[in-house]
């Protein structure tokens, strides 16, 4: 029985600590850099060698700081509302199987029915494989005709020729008499929605943020991380290396969750687990159609893939 | 009759104190561990120790202390999202019943419509069930078959097994003639209808937030409560515990609070009455075919299950 | 002629002065109350009997009270959306009204036509009193069955009832060959319509927002508006306690007005004009059915009920 | 051809120097009384007459004005979406209008057809006559039978009365055998959407925001302003009206565009093109029925009325 | 194989250099201005001008500061949600063809489904022109009637006039008894989708936001920069200049970057890549048709057009 297991919350230690799944290893190098820069400045500042140039406070950093972290939070909401948005794209699809299966009972025959729902169900493996840039012949259907497998792997869109082929077994149902146009159309509503959900991916998978976004939110950050150093070294003598350490993690972290949120169909660690979904859909296609359902797909060190 | 209650508006003291519902209890040890770190920092410094060490103000944490809020409110936004979308799937699930009930009047024989209403009621039993990861066999409904029951608790996915079987009698009536198309397509649109109740509250347990998420929150709120008495300590003296501790409840308060909201399918205070909307579905139908109807359920404590 | 009025924005005198839907009235104990506590504090720290122990800026405050403006503004956003959420429901069964009208004349005969329209105004009214619970069944169409109606009010749910009794109309009609399925359908959907918007508000009147989120807000205005005179007395004088019920002001109107947007189904000032709403419906359907229709209810005191 | 010119955008010193169009026409009297007001405090200050009496200083303006930015964009955020939403729904009735006419062409004959659109076109005019209150008879089509006028206008509700009569060209056709009860559903589903916009812009012209909500930022915005000067003088001098003026500007501008933005459908300079708009449907309906097409309504000053 | 290729980012330092894209270029002469004003102040401040003319400190920036990002950043979400929201239509084109092409296969004859396809596919060129402002005759599809094109290009709108004809096809295929009215209606609701697409374009490129909105974040923002330096010269001495640029492009660049994605249709850097998606519906119906598909367009320098 697939109960859904609440993940449990790792303890305020291990939160403090956890690697995985944190941003710290991909900026790591960035913030210690920050803080070199920041000791030397310190050093510098402590032997007067700075004198007489430097003698403003920390009050114009204050303003800047206020200005960014606003503009990094628009920044990681608008990149938060990708991942999210595709996130309920893909549930979205367990749902359009589950009414495809159900509606397929109602109105088709055994056969079509079975044929319909492999042909969509390669289809969400094939789209995924477009997604991520993976091969994913041998995750298909085996009861695909392979002539049919090769032809879509020749066309450009090969996800979308699937979806095509499904809807020829309602074309084929409607042509012999077997269908009404009613049913047809009730059915035909289902890949209608796989064919929103494909065009929603590829729409966030194609288009990033205006790039103009990222560099501002970027120049800004780094600008500020390290001016910060001379605001700091005149209250906060040998600490400033440490603040501006943590500054930097604060404001480069964000930088760096939103770009790994603007792209949610890769294999990062933030990432959306496609092959899991995709396995979901295996699972109620096969207890629909009355065949052994394979396992659920685990998570590894509390991550699905 | 059942009137809405609006809930009353405890006192101003009464807020002030109240234990039940709060994140309070879950935060009380963080807090005084904070305090009690901060009036450390505070006796060493009134004995001169740190003097040379640290001579840093408070103006660099005015930059982190808003910066932290910035991120903890779009943080707290994203889970309180999730929150109200499985309030408003689950309130949606109510108005799928009531016309459900209705449709099946003009459409269907009472046989059949009873049949109909029960696997569905059944269907939302056994999706709360998978929810919270309980065994809900002794509130299914009675007049149920035994081993319909037995079968779908041994596949994977027991509710949407009970949705699919409430598909079976619309499909049984459509291949008897009995059901024109257009009355099946507009019955089972509201069985499409709770198909993506489950797959929308299936992917709110399912995915939590960017783990990242969590984490840059977390550290930074941390890192800025164990500093923040070192910044005090020059200006206010011994009330640096006391304003730690303040800070450190807002900030802890918010978030945690944003992780009771992230899971809202859980038994949490602050989590959805899944229990008591049961109740009501059992209403709807029972009124709907003319069966007694039970009690709603009442809140324990201002609270419903 | 039903003219929508703009209504006339008051001067910026009347402005200041207003009382009536300000949330002045509900908080003015309180806002006295701090500025009291903040003249007590300044007169004790003018005597000097604070030397020693108090002797903090107001810096610290800054943090705090940013972060609080933040939470109070999103929770502020939140419940203002409940508010405007449960606006747009009820301006969407206007028209629902309006399309049952046109659509009854299309496929239905002037007599079923009638029953249905009477049946739905029966319906919004009981919602309207379920939601605000009162009594109204002097409100209630004189042309419909009176055992309907008690037959309603002895019933959990009388508008559910009620819509189900409309229903009825279809299925006599269906069930009769006078209404082929796909008149039947285009016809429910609006029932199904009103059904969403009976959901939707019992979704927002039985369901507050988190009660921690209440108690994180009100405490942390609380606590600031008490402390910030001890930070105000050195640098404002005999202005702190000024100050001190400016912010408090601000701080309490804001946390108040969030509640007051909570529950909007009340009768309080700022609460949705339910009355009025149900009073355009019978204009609409008096007006379609080609009876005298009622005068739109006017505002009292700029203010609709 | 009517190409979508892409508005230029006038050059920086323009920009600087418009007056149609800004907010300052209706803000400035205020403005320059703060200022006033600001100059007369420095005046009195820099003779000492202040002394002992005023001695605080800026650092709880910050926290004031803070809250009050926050607290402005929230009411500025919820006035822009009624704005942006009015705009939506009238530019979704331009494409109501083309399905109209295209399904017009599928389903109707040519007579019937005509008369559907134009009835359409006249509901059109009506319900920008109700928004705005004025008379718009000349700008009914000619080809309209003047007792269905005069009986519209003799109506609580022009508009919905025009809309129930296009729904009697459906009524009739689907009595007379011509329209089976698809093809009716299929047409009538644009009349719901007319209703559907109808009833979006009612709502949103009839029910303003919380009048407190209003008030609390009118209030905090004219005290936080006539406090300032209080505040600057000590550090400012004689910039102190200044600053003032600047920040009212900002502060009191806010405050009237979200007024300007609250009502949507007068005349006022940001308000939404109605008349323009109503001329689009009559180009997409006279170019669907064949008709010479007017002029589209060019822009009087970069601005459509 | 048209995969997704997930966009390669750029390290660090080529992201602190980008230019192209980036809005620097746009608005390098201001902040060139702003820098080299700033530098005279603080010249003329060195030399002891301006003593005892100005005194004030950087305070009052602060509120300044914080409330123009706060006003800034609602400004460019509203921005960018128009951005996002053409994004979203034009991306849900593609999937509205590829629902033509499928519910084609189902209903239509090979040459109905050849010429509706053909119409639609001029009908998406024909709104790029009109929303672009350019001649797009030779993109439009060979096998189109010349006849037709000249007629649409007579016309006032003409999109609107190609989608109309793509209606005909069903209008004829209808009236000839070939496509009953339920096979009608689901394949004109693809029309209606690219109707409602055809709206939401025009009404983005249609309406800017209020006018008032971009004077007063720019007119702030320009005062803002003007009179930093004078707050900056008596903490930041020779730094001034380097400040008040660095402020002056964190502001000036979010101004410019609102305006570009206020207009998501011409072809600035970060306008939407309408020639892109237009070849890729060519592609789509191209397969769909068996003829054989152009190239993808490729991105120059990392960028669609």
């Amino acid at each position: 029985m697939l109960t859904v297991i609440v993940r449990e919350r790792p303890g305020p230690l291990r939160l403090l600590l956890a690697w995985k799944g944190s941003v710290v290893p991909h900026i790591l190098p960035h913030i210690l850099l920050t803080g070199m820069f920041a000791a030397a400045v310190t050093w510098v500042s402590r032997h007067h060698y700075l004198d007489g140039m430097v003698d403003y406070t920390l009050l114009p950093f204050t303003i800047m700081g206020i200005a960014l972290s606003i503009f990094l939070s628009v920044r990681n909401t608008a990149t938060y509302d990708r991942w999210w948005a595709a996130r309920k794209h893909w549930g979205h699809m367990v749902y359009e199987f589950r009414s495809l299966a159900r509606t397929g009972t109602i109105y088709l025959s055994p056969e079509r029915r079975r044929e319909l729902l492999t042909r969509c169900l390669a289809h969400a493996h094939l789209l995924r494989g477009q997604l991520r840039g993976e091969d994913v012949r041998s995750d298909l259907p085996g009861s695909l005709a392979p002539e049919l497998i090769d032809q879509a792997l020749s066309t450009r869109n090969p996800a979308a020729f699937m979806l095509h082929r499904a809807g020829d077994v309602l074309a084929e149902a409607h042509k012999a008499g077997d269908l009404d146009s009613v049913a047809t159309a009730a059915v035909d509503q289902h890949l209608h929605g796989l064919a929103g959900i494909q065009a929603a991916s590829e729409r966030i998978a194609l288009t990033p943020l205006p790039f103009a976004y990222t560099l501002l939110a970027h120049r800004t950050a780094y600008v500020f991380c390290y001016l910060l150093p001379f605001g700091l070294v005149g209250v906060a003598g040998w600490f400033t290396p440490v603040f501006t350490a943590i500054v930097a993690y604060t404001f480069f972290g964000l930088d760096r969750l939103s770009e790994q949120l603007e792209f949610p169909f890769g294999r990062h660690t933030n990432d959306l687990p496609l092959d899991a979904i995709c396995r979901i859909h295996e699972i109620s296609v096969a207890e629909a159609l009355g065949d052994p359902a394979p396992e659920p797909l685990q998570p590894v060190k509390y991550q699905l893939q």
